[in-house]
């Protein structure tokens, strides 16, 4: 095998909806205008490094079966780093989505200690400039992975020992940094091992101060270096922990509140996350705007019937219709965008896998973004909203959120007298009509 | 059958863990002392009025099943209004539970308006008054129904329509007025439709500053009327609704900060909803307790391979244990107490039935104090956890979590060198230490 | 209120893709061919009588928002099951679907003794067969309703009591013979409380003998009376026992082959209790194809983040294409059709909320069925998998099937020797294949 | 590091109740009296050696945590597969239960080819066999491991590729006979990828007549060979694959009816499996004695919050009381016997975890298994359901489930008129029955 191993395949057009390519976007037509802004501006796609270009395709009962000349054992060297990163930015220019996004670990060279961590994270930084420079990708975001070495099993920030919060402090500033001097438009944390394995052994308002102070001393550091990026959390509920602090969105907010960070940061919301805690993808997107803190989306699928986070490619249209409408009635991104926290099948195995299933979700986000587009312009399902809480714009409604007391409330009630029943809800008659745009 | 359906039931008495009698107490002993209050001072228990004296055995593919004389039809008359109190106290003072809870149309006359609504429940309400002054009976808590008549279909507060909101107004304000009467020591909102069925025809964040006015206005009234007793919220993720504004302890928390009401409001916490939101009970315990809005209990259990809320009484008496572990660590109730919201089976037909309900439930939360007031005072547990995070009382994790900033934690990292693993996290040892007292 | 309530509402019509009248049809073109029957052929639609006119809207935390007149109170006379069956067939023959579905109790006035209740069922069927000749109707399938009575709160055919077990046949005779009476195409078990509510208190291969011994002699009497339609099981997990015998098709299968039925029963899989069970609707019925017990579909959907059977009406192309590609490999309906066991949200209160509802799931199956019949003529998925398994076409593989032994298919990897790699499964091509027909 | 990791720890000893050693059996007393038997020969301990020898501490998020000597990297030479044998028989034969369990790959070295595994497999089985003999171990199960090789990442006996199935049936071949030469008294088959990722690029039909086939030759190859050991099939729902052939035991059973291998193969059944597959633990071992399959037990739990197999020590007294119940009334183990499947966390990462893990799960079981006699010596609960039935032991009952016919049965309803109500369940007060004893 060559060392480059997507060289045979040529950068992926779009050929329209007529084109049999499987190649080839059919949707993404990426200066399409659409409600008055590029599909591209809409969409800020990015490509993750960790799952197309650090997994393996390994999972908890089996080993890795993808075989990339840059992965022959555990250990990560330089050389191997660099043909990494010289194949996935194949990858990410043949592609054609505008970004990519990395932990510090997903493109370093292996490092024992800090100061190699400093000096191979330094490198291979250098080498994604370079290549940043020449092929025109953008960074989404970066962040630092402190949920895989040993050291932090039992959290970074939440670490009962305070040297581990240290090293986590350490890591995160080196990414930080990196995220600012490669032009990063956010950096994220995910908290993968921020709860407990177990209550028994947990302290659970230390671990949350813990958090509260970490995400403070980033938000601070950010502002130092003049970072002008956005901080994101992104939630999840448990995985690889029995519990994660930062369950879902509404959890975040809380949290945010709590430590004082609520105009700081915002949530990087994941699809298979959100289900995972019990939520519809487009709950936790509507929450995060009406909070005011939507950021971010990683943007995958978890399988309906499996309890674990699959990370699947999108397929699904109309479920990611309902998510785009959320998002272009909040007003859409900004320094966000979608980023496709998604992993082929571990039996995918060969290189034009991967291919196919970004090309897959892009033009699916392509599809949903037109369905919503098309529901909007279209109006009757706004509309119906509007005039379901008309009442509440009327005089009574307005004092009734207003200067209208308790005891107020309830003698318009005793005078008014006659019973109300609630308009139909018409909920069937809504799903009909976005499906006419499915 | 006699209209006093538990005429030849006799009080259920403590006898002892020997005792052979199923109508006894084996464990639960009012007046022994556990780590220095009684175990009636600890538990304050609670029996429900709606699960056993006003719901008929139905479920959503059957008919009611149980044959009690104050139930022939769905209009509930003054009568059998007062047929039922009779039935309800005899049971209440039957077994011995301090306290007891109802919502206002539990217990009242069906009305029609208005006028009658606040005539029937004042009724009521004296007569019970009148039976708690002989029978010493106390009340836990008073709530409003704002779930069952159809005018709450879309929700009470978080209505479409401000006449309804209006509405749910009035019912709150009576009896609120009506819990303050019978000296309550809790007023608790249950939003079991302060949510939606779908999204679509939903404006989340209108209805999300909806329920803030509304709880707000509650807090005020009881502030005018001078109720000493606590507001408290009972988080349900879903169920009857898609979806449930008040998810969780945490998700509750942040709506607190938001409508700036975290001190006026406290959580219910109901053992059912806990988990069908994907928590432990005890996580959500420890949540409240760290977030300092822990308040009261519904005890009962879900069934763990069922998705709704089965609302059974409680049997698991280690599970409990760790509930109660984290009830004594946060200092107890205060105003609240375990309230048996749970209901006998559909077969359990019998009137006797409901005593073995709640002699069992009442046996296990007493076997969870004992057992959790051993751990306490065996100590090896605390001191575990005490030890585990004992770096951060040193010099340098008070820094850590004080004046040091990103850059000084990164350069502790960098000079440290050296990689550090984390200590055994021991959660078998904890898991067979907790055991021993099980 | 007039007491016909759909009299305003003109019958359904096709009026294609372009129009915007959200009461016709704009996919079901009935006489459409596709695949070389006509569309009305393949999917040989059905209205359920129970959801839409015997249902008034209540759920287990709230009373029934339908205001219709044939429901005034807990007890259907004989003129108001008169005037239920005319609005029934009203609807029925405005929307369209050649097909109805009904059990006993939903169309019959209510009966405290078998007399009555053989005297009201019969007068009825007798009601229900004028109407169906004159308007065309025909009945997909009958069925008996042995969960909803008090008596059968421990089951129908698995009650502890024999008593009750006789009640059940009484009732299954009268409506299997009723629906013999009325031409119907299959007669269906559903065994609600066929299950338990704990272990403690069940014998199970008690009960499951019980079942067994029910189900023969149904099939008896089929044959006695000379009945040619086919008997179908419908598989459910739970709900409203904590776990119902016949939890999914493969457990029905194994049943099935216990009691020596294989031959004679089939399963009428229902969506949302497949997903309820942890399995995905199209696997459900690949398994029955597989099996060859392969029946009949109640169609609905349930709510991803909700445990309970909400019995929405389907709105979800994608996964229904999916299920119809399944459908026409196996080789479609014999006797089977699809039933719309799906009620209105408890808010959409209106009568036009039934069609809007019907509406909108026919329209998806003719979508999904246009899809299914796309994908299947494209032939790249299904040659995909004719590929795939290649091998076992080949003399090795057809060996490795037939006369080779442990011993020597052993030998034959010893003496390849060298190691094999699956090729790329192909997932995500195979999404992105599908998804162009979707 | 020594070599010799278990060095420092004393062989585990029964204490008894009052013993404040952690390290040492507090109720599990092996040669203790129960209902007839001792306690070793009820619950047939076993130890496995995948989790607690083979596992790293490694998840899908992070690097594995424990240092063991033999374990520097992902290839394992014949050297260190001598010394973590010989470490692996410290462990079990200073643990004291009798015997262990392993797969091939477990024990053995690295192999390459077909030959180097024969020739791997057999020099650990030679060490191993003179360890047993040194030690007394006893083997209570081998089994092949056919889910990590990449070759099986399509399955084993359900590979798309015969040549795969051939290299199945090569491990399986050896293995069984490596089981024979160890006197193993089971011998098992888990299908962890014998299943699907997609059902889009899969046959069904045809990968259930592979298996079907595969486990003939198996049971063939036992006969010829002379194997007197049981054959046993390990349901599970799904993980690693979207879905599982043998979903659970029902499943299991009709697949063993459907290839006529119903006396031949029984179940071992997870606990973890059980749940995953939403079945209570009880419910698949009460299944699996009422269809005659019951064949052996992996213990362990999951995590009720959690979606995916976390394989935890188990820890429940009252839940595996109540499977111990059930597996008294069947008459208990003949081959097979009580697996630990369970790993410590991957926190947990000292020797002596392992030992705190195991302790606590053998005390567990004796709890359980003292309750569990208890509850049966009582008499009450067993009389209760022997009571409940009594019906069915009457003329009637008796006629009901021989001769009756559908028509006799609904005459007999017809002529008995009057209504009947089912007798309360009772479930309350047999729980609470049952906990008296928990």
């Amino acid at each position: 095998m060559t060392d480059r191993i997507f060289a045979d395949i040529a950068p992926i057009a779009y050929e329209g909806e007529d084109s049999d390519n499987m190649l080839a976007f059919r949707h993404y037509d990426p200066g399409r205008i659409v409600l008055g802004k590029t599909m591209a501006e809409h969409l800020r796609l990015a490509v993750c490094y960790w799952h197309s270009f650090a997994w393996p395709g390994a999972d908890i009962f089996g080993a890795g079966t993808f075989d990339r000349p840059w992965m022959p054992g555990e250990i990560c060297t330089p050389e191997r780093a660099s043909l990494k990163l010289e194949n996935a930015f194949d990858f990410f220019e043949r592609l054609g989505a505008p970004f990519f996004c990395f932990h510090d670990v997903d493109a370093m060279a292996t490092a024992a200690t800090p100061e190699e961590h400093r000096r191979n994270l330094s490198d291979i930084v250098e080498q994604m400039a370079r290549r940043m420079e020449t092929g025109g990708m953008k960074l989404l975001w970066g962040t630092a992975n402190l949920f895989s070495h040993p050291r932090y099993a039992a959290g970074g920030a939440t670490s009962p020992d305070p040297e581990i919060f240290a090293w986590a402090a350490f890591q995160v500033r080196e990414m930080l940094e990196a995220t600012h001097r490669l032009g990063g438009a956010n950096y994220v944390l995910w908290g993968g091992r921020e709860g407990y394995d177990t209550i028994l052994n947990t302290d659970l308002r230390q671990e949350m101060d813990q958090l509260g102070r970490f995400l403070n001393l980033v938000v601070e550091h950010k502002h130092k270096i003049g970072f002008p990026g956005t901080i994101l959390i992104e939630p999840k509920p448990h995985e690889p922990t029995k519990h994660q602090y930062d369950r879902d969105t509404a959890t975040v907010y809380g949290f945010l509140e709590r430590y004082g960070l609520v105009d700081e940061v915002r949530v990087n919301i994941e699809a298979n996350h959100a289900t995972l805690a019990g939520n519809s993808f487009e709950h936790e997107i509507a929450t995060a705007m009406a909070l005011g803190i939507f950021g971010s989306i990683d943007i995958n699928r978890g399988d309906p019937q499996n309890g674990w986070d699959t990370d699947q490619f999108p397929n699904d249209i109309p479920g990611l219709t309902l998510a785009l409408l959320e998002i272009l009635k909040g007003g859409g991104f900004t320094t966000g965008g979608f980023n496709f926290d998604a992993k082929v099948r571990r039996q995918s195995i060969d290189p034009v896998d991967l291919f196919h299933g970004h090309i897959g979700g892009i033009d699916v986000l392509a599809r949903a973004l037109l369905n919503a587009a098309a529901i909007i312009e279209d109006g009757r399902l706004g509309q119906f909203v509007e005039d379901r809480y008309a009442g509440w714009k009327g005089e009574f409604g307005r004092k009734a959120l207003g200067e209208l007391s308790l005891t107020d409330l309830s003698d318009h009630a005793l005078q008014s007298g006659s019973d109300k029943r609630p308009a139909s809800g018409r909920q069937e008659y809504l799903e009909n009509l976005v499906n006419r745009f499915a």
